[in-house]
C-alpha cells in the first residue's frame, strides 16, 4: 500500500472523537457541574486515549479498515472516549491546590480557577461515573460481551491498582528518590494503565484471539513507557534550548527521570528499544498491516528526533 | 408467620456485608493508599445501602428467602457493596476542606486528617473505580446481564445526573434558599439516587418483571426522601433535647429543610405518608411478603416515634 499519512488518519479522527466526547457527556446536568465538566473535556487534548483505541479496532479488523460497520465504529469511539474521560477527570483533581496546585492547563485558568475547588472536585468525581455510562450506552447493537470486558479493564486501569495507585505512589516517594524499577512501576500505573486499556479495549471490538490481546498489551505496554522516556527528554531538551537550562524541571524538583537515571543519549535510544519492541510484538501476532498503531508508535518516538 | 425480627436480620446481615465490603477492596494497593481506602470503608457504618439490596433481593426471591443460592447471595452482596463503596468515597470527599471541611466523622479523625487531602482525594477516587470492579468480580455464575444492568444503574446514580448533580446543586444552592419541589430534587439525587440504586440492583437479583421493578423504584424514592425528613426533624429534636436549642443547625445554617418549610409535625406526618406509599407499591406488585424491605420502611419513621 502507499505509505501511510498519519497526520490525515489523525486529523479525521480526532473530529469524529470531540464529537463523540460531546456526545458522551449528560445534556442536562444541574450547572455550573456540566459546564465544568464539559470544560475539562473540551481542552484541546490531543486525544491520543481514544486514537490508540480507533487504532487498536482497526488493527483487528484490518480485513474492513475502510469500512468499519456502524457498530463498530461507534463502540471504539465509546471505548476511547470513556479512557478519555477517566484521563480528564485526572487532570482535573491533579490540578487541585491538594495535588499540584496548577493554575493554568494548555494556557486556560484550570477547572478549580473557573469553578472552585468544589465544584472541580464533584465534576471530576461525575466524569469518571461518566465514563463507565458511556461505555453502557450507544449502540443497542454492542455486544454486552465487549462492555462487559471494557468496564471491567477500566475499573482496573483507573483505581487503585491502575493510575490512582500509581499517583499514590508518586505521592508517596517525595524526598525518597526511585531506582529504575520503582519508576517504571510508578509511570506503568500512572500514565501506562490508561494507555495499557485504551488499546486492549479498542482492540475488544473486533476478532481477537489471546495472542492478538497478548500483543496489544505488550504494544500499550511498551508505547506507554516510551511515551514516559520521551516526554523526560523532551522536558531536557525543551528546558536546554528555551532557558538555556541543562537540566529540567523534574530534575530541578529533584524527582527522578529516565534522563537523570539514564543519561540523555541513552534514554533516548531506551525509547527507540522500547518502540521497536511494541511494533515486534505486533509483527509477531500477525498484526503486520496495523498500520495506525505502527504509525502512532513510531510518531510517539518521532518528537525526540 | 411469626413477627419478623428486623434486629437479628439486620445483625446477622451487617456481619455478611463487612466481611464482603473487605474482601471488595483491593489487597495489594501501593500503601498509605490501600490504608486510607479500608481506613474510610471500615468506619462502623450502618450499611443501609447494601441492607436495602440484600432485602430487595430476598424480596424478589420470597420463595428462597431463608435459603439463597451462593451466586444469588454473592450477587446481592456485591451489588450493594459496590453501592456502599461510592458512598464511602462521597464522605471522604464531603469531608475535604474546599466541600465541609470536617475533621471527624464516627470520632474518628476523616480521611484527609489522617492521611493527607492528596491521598483522601486519591482514595475517594480509587473506591469510586472499585465499586465498579466489584460489580464485575466474584461468582463466575452470576450472569452478566445482571452486572450490565448493574453498572448501568450504579453509573446513572453516582454521576451528574445522581449523586454527584445532587451535589452539585447543595452547593449553587447557598444563599439561595430553596423551595419544597427544589429541595426535594436536591435530595431525591444526593441522597436518593443511591438508596433508589441499591434497592434496584438488590431487586435484579432474581426474577423480575417490570411491576416489580417499577414497584422497587417507587419504595426506594419514597424511603430515600422519608429517610431525609426523619433526618431533619431528628435534626431538630436532638438539638433541642441535648442543646436546649429550637432550631437545628441545617437551620441555624440558613439552609432550607423539611421542618423549616412544613413544619415540624406536619415533616413526622410527611414522613409516615411516605412510608405508606412505599409499603403500598409492594403491595400493589405483589410483594406483600418482603419482609426485610417493610420493616426497614418503618424502620425509618420509628426513629420520630
Amino acid at each position: 500500500m502507499a505509505q501511510f499519512d498519519l497526520t490525515s488518519w489523525m486529523v479525521q479522527r480526532v473530529d469524529e472523537i470531540d464529537l463523540a466526547l460531546d456526545q458522551c457527556l449528560p445534556t442536562s446536568a444541574p450547572e455550573p457541574l456540566g459546564e465544568a465538566m464539559r470544560y475539562s473535556v473540551t481542552n484541546g487534548g490531543k486525544r491520543v486515549r481514544p486514537l490508540l483505541a480507533l487504532a487498536a479496532c482497526e488493527a483487528v479488523n484490518h480485513d474492513a479498515t475502510e469500512n468499519l460497520s456502524p457498530m463498530v465504529r461507534d463502540a471504539a469511539l465509546r471505548a476511547g472516549c470513556a479512557v478519555e474521560l477517566i484521563h480528564a477527570y485526572s487532570l482535573v483533581h491533579d490540578d487541585m491546590p491538594c495535588m499540584d496546585d496548577d493554575v493554568l492547563r494548555r494556557g486556560k485558568p484550570t477547572v478549580h480557577v473557573q469553578f472552585g475547588e468544589a465544584q472541580a472536585l464533584l465534576a471530576g468525581d461525575a466524569l469518571q461515573a461518566q465514563a463507565f455510562d458511556c461505555l453502557l450506552s450507544g449502540d443497542a447493537d454492542i455486544p454486552g460481551d465487549w462492555r462487559l470486558a471494557w468496564c471491567r479493564t477500566l475499573a482496573g486501569a483507573a483505581g487503585a491498582m491502575g493510575m490512582a495507585g500509581g499517583q499514590g505512589i508518586d505521592l508517596a516517594s517525595v524526598g525518597r528518590p526511585l531506582d529504575q524499577p520503582a519508576l517504571e512501576h510508578m509511570h506503568a500505573l500512572k500514565t501506562g494503565a490508561l494507555l495499557r486499556a485504551a488499546v486492549s479495549m479498542g482492540g475488544l471490538c473486533g476478532p481477537i484471539d489471546a495472542e492478538v490481546a497478548r500483543a496489544l498489551t505488550t504494544y500499550g505496554q511498551r508505547v506507554g513507557l516510551a511515551f514516559q522516556v520521551v516526554d523526560d527528554v523532551l522536558d531536557v531538551l525543551s528546558d536546554t534550548a528555551t532557558l538555556g537550562k541543562t537540566a529540567g524541571k523534574d530534575a530541578a524538583a529533584n524527582k527522578p527521570t529516565f534522563v537523570s537515571l539514564l543519561g540523555l543519549d541513552p534514554a533516548k535510544r531506551y525509547a527507540d528499544r522500547l518502540i521497536a519492541e511494541a511494533l515486534g510484538a505486533l509483527d509477531a501476532a500477525g498484526l503486520a498491516e496495523a498500520h495506525a498503531l505502527r504509525a502512532l508508535a513510531m510518531h510517539v518516538v518521532a518528537r525526540t528526533h
